[in-house]
């Protein structure tokens, strides 16, 4: 789309500075192995498909705009009170919420391989965000991060598949609360590895932990995410909210994610199905001599010492999978593989070795 | 919740200012006879249910961010094209994307009495709102909002149910369009009178007309709704919506918005009906000795010159029926009733004979 110049004009300065972030491909017509955007191989809990017939006689009502069903049973999984949980649709709009509600206007740090949308969000909220590299293992250096600004993370990090070190976060709040600015980390993949933030809320008052319902429950098509922190930043959410969308989350959303929480056994065996999976799928990539970063998430992240990112992802596509790759230079070689089933997984490294 | 000064170090400057809307009263308990909040009184199309359960088979995979399905069964029923139409989680998320798009920092004019969320947007996307007083019978003086900056109506207008007169929008909008601003029209109750903007959208660029499916489709737990524009206005809030929520509308909600424009007589029936009710309870109310203003929407907006509205509101409570009242000194003493079906309107009518 072109815009002409008196259509542009109609465009707010703040609108034509963003920088939009865009998902991973959603294909469409011929059908692919779809190892690109982290979705869950699993359907959600049984009970979710009983939630939604029951909730359909009340769709012609609003929903509870405070979603106190679900943050109560959020409370109890977590041991938290449900005055220290946020609710929002998808993980996405709730880190939004964070950039605006914390860090808007102000300066915060990241790595500089991370979750991309994060650039974005700074753009949105008129934040400045300033990154340190990684080291060359990806891994990310605390020390790096501390100084008066917030702090952003991903962890397990995105695209890396890395976990922070026991220790590591708290380092890095402890830190921020001298300074008095918030350590927000987004922990969408947690559920497959790595130490949560959740801990620190004890004693620290400037740290939120961001969760999803898109990859542990298999939810991803119904926009659920949540945010945990003490409730004063939980009530500047919810101010944030009420300003902007102040329904809030839709009634299936709601209802979906709470019958999601209530079934732990079947979360847990598609975590460990999808934990044993990731670790023979590796082995497998090492085999044919690629380096694959040790993941905690639910993919992982590899590179060949012979092979051309770009190409192998291209070759793959040409097979019917589809994977993600990043054009950062320091990582362009690097490709992102979700964890899917079995088949899928043994279909993957079939293909790999094919181009070996 | 009290902030500590520390905690509210923690806050923005940005989110400090904001001045959030609250929806109005979601009953816990006690079963009202709800017509608070402008619902609808029947079901959804019954074709709702078989697409939530076709769709529920997909829910672990992300939602199509393009909403491509809905937008081009949108463009058909519209007659407009799908580049036209962007979809989001409901109105309010629509608008507030179109404050941030075309009036961030800028000014919009608005009338004094109208949809209170257009205060909170202004305050969110640091846009000045002047508004121009209603007249003596609540209706706009389309002159009074004409000048350089953009306007922001609803139209049917809430909470007095009244529409513009025909052509009164053109005029606003051709005004708007000599000064490079935009129009921005609240249709959430269009189809139930009124005189749409959409036609405008032929030969003027600088219209947009914001719809939902939560009063006419009877979705309002859904929270979908949608804009209707030039292509290069509808690619600034997609460029919005990509900053913000890059995966826009969940999945059920998608399908239950398609399936409920399919079934285009079942929409009608619908709406025939509240239409007929709405002339009986107005009927009703001013054989009372109510002041009832010619509604176009699905709700009626009425005084009586012997009763003061929070008497009448608590009274109504009382008796288990939940109505909408308003603090501004000009409208307080007015209730806004939404219609339900007959046997509501009758308990309602029979509540408020027993007051008189």
């Amino acid at each position: 789309m072109i815009f002409t110049r008196k259509q542009r004009k109609y465009l707010s300065d703040w609108a034509q500075s963003l920088e939009p972030w865009t998902p991973g491909e959603l294909p469409r017509g011929r059908r692919y192995v779809k190892l690109n955007t982290n979705e869950s191989p699993f359907s959600p809990a049984p009970g979710v498909i009983t939630a939604l017939q029951a909730e359909a006689a009340q769709l012609r009502l609003y929903p509870d705009p405070a979603c106190i069903a679900l943050r109560k049973s959020l409370a109890e999984l977590h041991g938290i009170k449900p005055e220290q949980i946020f609710v929002g649709n998808g993980a996405n709009e709730v880190l939004a919420f964070c950039f605006a509600a914390f860090f808007a206007g102000a300066t915060v740090r990241g790595a500089d391989i991370s979750y991309a949308f994060f650039h974005t969000l700074a753009r949105l909220s008129a934040t400045t965000y300033q990154t340190a590299p990684v080291l060359s293992n990806f891994s990310i250096d605390p020390g790096s991060l501390c100084g008066g600004a917030g702090v952003v993370l991903a962890n397990p990090n995105a695209p890396t598949s890395l976990a922070l070190p026991p220790g590591a976060l708290r380092h890095i709040a402890e830190n921020c609360a001298a300074h008095g600015s918030v350590l927000l980390v987004d922990e969408a993949y947690i559920n497959f590895g790595g130490e949560s933030a959740l801990p620190l809320l004890d004693t620290l008052d400037n740290v939120v932990a961001v969760r999803t319902f898109s990859k542990a429950y298999a939810l991803a098509g119904q926009r659920v995410g949540y945010a945990m922190a003490h409730p004063a930043l939980i009530e500047g959410l919810h101010k944030v909210q009420k300003s902007f969308n102040p329904h809030g989350v839709d009634r299936l959303a709601q209802a979906t994610a709470l019958a999601a929480i209530s079934d732990t056994a079947y979360t847990e065996r598609c975590v460990a199905a999808v934990r044993a999976a990731r670790l023979d799928f590796s082995n497998g990539l090492q085999e044919m001599g690629f380096s694959v970063l040790p993941s905690d998430a639910n993919f992982v992240f590899a590179r060949h010492p012979n092979h051309q990112g770009e190409a192998l992802q291209a070759s793959l596509r040409g097979q019917g999978i589809l994977v993600r790759r990043f054009s950062e230079p320091r990582i362009a070689d690097w490709l992102r593989i979700t964890i899917g089933n079995n088949e899928e997984m043994g279909k993957t490294l079939n293909a790999l070795k094919s181009m070996m």
